[in-house]
């Protein structure tokens, strides 16, 4: 590992934790166990390189991926990691809920109905830990 | 039509014209000559019924539209539309080239790229009005 | 909710009932628990908008829903409840296998391959209930 | 090219000719003209093996292939042929308007809306043979 | 059964076994509990029509299968039976990685992560068989 | 730009030309044109951190790439510019097709047909160059 991929590291690191909380530290040392190259590349690459740039907060960011990842429809653990981002960013249960709603347009209601189910699922963990 | 579906649809003519401008009336028109009823639910469901709620405001549904039409990547018509949408309701050229950006992560790049193409073309067409 | 919608909802919940019998009624109100407002929408628009219309039988609306939530390959358990649905409304077990076996072309084989042991899934349930 | 494969490719031709009239004539010499091994397995299998099994008639056999290739949304070129091979075996076009209403449901109505404009095409070149 | 498919017959299952050594069969065997006729053709079309043909070697093949499905990321069963017949054929864990690494580029993080972790088990069973 | 990233970048670019001959020079240019940012990271992720990583060699992940393209189905101008790029490193035509064929099976007949015919016009086009 270079010097410069350090640099990059770093700031994924850094936006890893502004989105994720303790989250994704976990998905992190999952995929570094398989594979310690793409597990630096996907702290790098969307962390470090994309949710690092300016141009959009870490709430807009959120909504995006939300969306994106009910209307994909094929990834519902990483849905999961990023509806509880969402909720650390500051966007509200409601605001939440209502992305997935919008997404029956789009992407239809199966799409939408497994994001919400999934949605409540990220909830009740919440609730169980505040509790 | 029943007298309570006018008021759906009155709804829904609102908030249409309130994210489209001018734009989508001509999907619409383009739609009502092949099936009124399809226009009809076009303009209650997605608008009257959903971009209608509060819990998010414009701007914010255009952020999760554009991502889940980027993810999609198999509706570009309706992309360029919410990205005139985007404009529309106060997001910026930069904020919209963001979130194809992001999408690159979660959709991979062939969709991301398709989906750069398809902005500029608004972007360009735009140009050419404001000129 | 205006009385308008209750009428677009009793049609709603007619229409549920004539397709799922009691298989749907859990999904509204496992929906519901999460959010009112999409379990209400859930029956309205796909039910009572869409379903309702005349143009097809249900039996020919089950045949478009189970083909499609075959070929889209996300949505198992819609995919499961519209395998009920079918046969609620008259399509034979031979049938509903023809429809996905109909998917290996359009779809790929894997799709096909999870929607048929999906299905056998529903139809080992439905001998359970029947025993 | 064996025997036993020319009775499976004669069957394939006569459900072809059945489904499509003279439409898929083209496709099938437009994919020998690149590569006659993909073309005659195009005769072979979907058609040969799937559509001239028993267990659903050629119109069900539509219904569900319309409503997937409107649900997967990126092959348009193919919807096409079989929203000319729907009206061949007897759908209306009302049905098939009535299948492409319902996906919105399932796949969202950019895809619902793709169709729509894709099958309108087909009619209007149908009007135009017509006349 | 005619005479002719037993030939393809015998060389889908002579073309299965070379893939997935004991692996498949077990696909198979839990497809004819539910269709006989699927599970023949399942036989007949991929392995005794596709995989049979001369042109990409059986590791090249795998290369392009394993890709397909991480992209396609609606299959992970699947997915992980063309894993195991990956390291039959040849493939190396390595390769495997590399390759769902790879489609990180063309499908997004979200597709590749579940292929790895996917794939993770199914070298954990083996590394338990080999135990 | 940071020293680091031009050592990525000049990364990037050698692979890009080792893959791509021209032809994807061009599209860098088209993304510049749009976005200077995501033109670079289109040179320095894919190119620079994927393709440049040892444990496959470019004809294989060239085999990968056009089978995840054809698979995705909604990404046909890349899928062009990697049928091109398989030529340029050494897969043949009759490979190409061969892959494309085999993901009839995975992806069904409409995606293997879309993009057999987006590598014949791939190929004609290499033709009439070389005439």
């Amino acid at each position: 590992m270079e010097i410069q991929n350090e640099t990059r590291h770093a700031r994924g690191l850094r936006l890893l934790s502004a989105v994720d909380g303790r989250g994704s530290e976990e998905v992190v040392a999952k995929v570094a166990a398989i594979s310690p190259d793409f597990a630096r590349c996907l702290v790098e690459f969307p962390f470090g390189d994309v949710y690092a740039r300016s141009g959009l907060d870490l709430k807009q960011r959120e909504i995006a991926t939300i969306a994106a990842l009910v209307a994909l429809g094929n990834a519902l653990p990483q849905f999961k990691v990023h509806v509880a981002a969402g909720l650390h960013v500051g966007l509200t249960r409601g605001e939440i809920l209502e992305i997935i709603f919008q997404m029956a347009v789009y992407a239809g209601f199966p799409a939408a109905l497994n994001g919400l189910f999934a949605a409540q699922e990220v909830f009740t963990a919440e609730d169980a830990k505040a509790a």
